[in-house]
């Protein structure tokens, strides 16, 4: 039964919150500090404005550092009222609502919309779909924990339930230090002349994508979660210290190498599975335009389904490695097939 | 004019070498410490066998440890012949071929085959096709360097020319520090339990990717590089601690973002340009085959060039979020088209 949802706060995922629950025919209200983001967001369909009426559930999506404190007054606000808010850090947040006495009425949620979003994006109701949404239950009952499980289902959200501590201790793993260190090894190529950095390939292309990212909220996720952080950067540093300073390095980099590669074997690939050990099969591909529909195209028709793509472009031609990965399998059925349609196969 | 190229070492890239250059019709043979290598190679159409023939060119493909000296040997064995050699650290290697008196017969060769390869792939000709092939010429003649750039352009790979320093400098900063950092991000995984690695989303994948690589030559590589690596490792080490240790984690980390940011900008993209601000445009594709080529049709049909695909699967549905990167002036024409077809667009 769709509750009446008022959003606190009106930025991009506040608004597309709006905008999906509304759409999905549920009562929704909106504001914001600022009444001309609010008037925006309104007019944009995400919502209404309060007025007198008592909301079932106050969504707050305020930026992280201001989140502990509107948590907390909106549980004081609205008595009867579950409250739940959408900053990527949980403990400091359950903590404020704890705080209140009212902790019974605070469930957390961490949608994890997409890292590339930024506010310069138009809302959308569907920024949620497919997406994993966090959802911290701490000391709430089993009431206002459903009341925030049927939001993040209605948005199509993927339901994924844990503890605040256990949750701000694994993103600092898999997002924040990640997020540090890719920035850092970006940092050091400030001392190369730009025909040195045409040696990049694809591994640090990978590496350093996610330090392409703008700043925006992280100062605001480092002062939240600092505590595991550190202790993330501590585990890190430690690490490139021992290469640095071993008498072999030769000898603590194969150490490092070999501890890395069984954590990234746990890392989940396709459908939460671990990923599976897919072939990968290279092709030059010419760069232009409908080469690599015909690519899929004979792909499917010897019925090989494609798991995933990567293409790297050669620094100074105009051709693309166009490695199509599949199932170890399939890959010999796909390579006579590419080859028998004059592909240029070659190893990846 | 195709010369007499003799390869020592029949490992993979040797082996490739061969296969590649006696393809285009050169006089080649080839050896190995281990006589049972050098045979397959032989079977596998890498070269000859030597014999008391005098060798125009001689290619060392050894392991990287070994170089120097088989490097040295070569250039005191054959009086007349160039010298070169494939491994990934140029410096050690110059200053071993300088210190035999020879030096104006060493050119240096990097050959840069992909990371991913490894001696369990057969050896194939094309391997060197389309990619990045460093040639430091050093104390080298004019005559030794058209030698072996010769060898480079009959093997249709793409010639860039430094100096051994540089290239030793270089590649510790693109590659050797963000292998030890993708690794020693990916160690500081083991304390997650595996619900919580769940989290995990494309940046982390992005990251940890060479994490996944096997120690391989690594050793040998750190153990020539190691200088420029621990000088690099210095600097990344230095920015983790400015973060772990500020009094306020959040603008910290906010530089050193911004820093990063600078340099990402700079590692070129497609065709040796700086990468372009391509537009991504974000759609749910159901797991079956051929929605891919679907996709990539209807993207055809309106004649907008896809530059880059990247495929995110969501942890717990079969659909996956497919980003094709695209001009930003196509766009919306793209959008537009995919939603006439009933495409799912979803904000990237």
């Amino acid at each position: 039964m769709p509750s009446h949802v008022h959003i606190v706060g009106a930025g991009l995922i506040g608004a597309s919150l709006g905008i999906g629950l509304t759409t999905e025919g549920w009562t929704v209200t909106i504001d914001d500090l600022d009444p001309e983001t609010a008037r925006l967001a309104r007019a944009l369909g995400a919502g209404a404005e309060l007025g007198a009426a008592q909301p079932d559930v106050v969504v707050v999506a305020a930026p992280p550092s201001a989140a502990p404190e509107v948590v907390a007054r909106a549980l004081n606000q609205w008595p009867d009222a579950v409250v739940t808010d959408v900053a990527s850090v949980k403990a400091p947040i359950a903590q404020a609502a704890h705080d209140t006495g009212h902790g019974d009425r605070y469930v957390g949620s961490h949608p994890m919309a997409g890292r590339e979003i930024s506010g310069s994006l138009a809302a959308q109701g569907d920024l949620f779909k497919a997406r994993p949404w966090v959802v911290c239950r701490n000391g709430a009952t089993d009431g206002a924990v459903t009341r925030v499980v049927q939001i993040a289902e209605a948005l199509q959200a993927d339901v994924v339930f844990m503890e605040a501590v256990a949750h701000d201790a694994a993103v600092a793993r898999v997002s924040h230090a990640p997020q540090v260190a890719a920035s850092a090894v970006a940092a050091a190529l400030g001392t190369l002349h730009p025909d040195d950095i045409a040696l990049a390939g694809q591994g640090l292309r990978d590496v350093t994508r996610i330090a392409a990212s703008h700043p925006g909220m992280w100062a605001d996720i480092a002062r939240l979660n600092r505590h595991n952080i550190v202790t993330t950067l501590d585990h890190i540093i430690g690490d490139l210290e021992d290469v640095r300073e071993a008498d072999d390095i030769g000898e603590a980099l194969t150490d490092l190498i070999e501890r890395g590669r069984l954590e990234v074997a746990r890392i989940p690939g396709k459908h939460g599975g671990a990923p599976r050990d897919w072939a990968g099969v290279t092709v030059i591909v010419p760069d232009t335009p409908g080469q690599l529909v015909r690519l899929l195209q004979e792909t499917a028709a010897v019925n090989v389904n494609v798991e995933d793509i990567a293409i790297e472009h050669s620094p100074r031609q105009s051709v693309g490695l166009t490695t199509l990965y599949v199932l170890p399998s399939s890959a010999s059925v796909l390579v006579a097939a590419l080859e028998a349609n004059n592909w240029e196969v070659v190893r990846s």
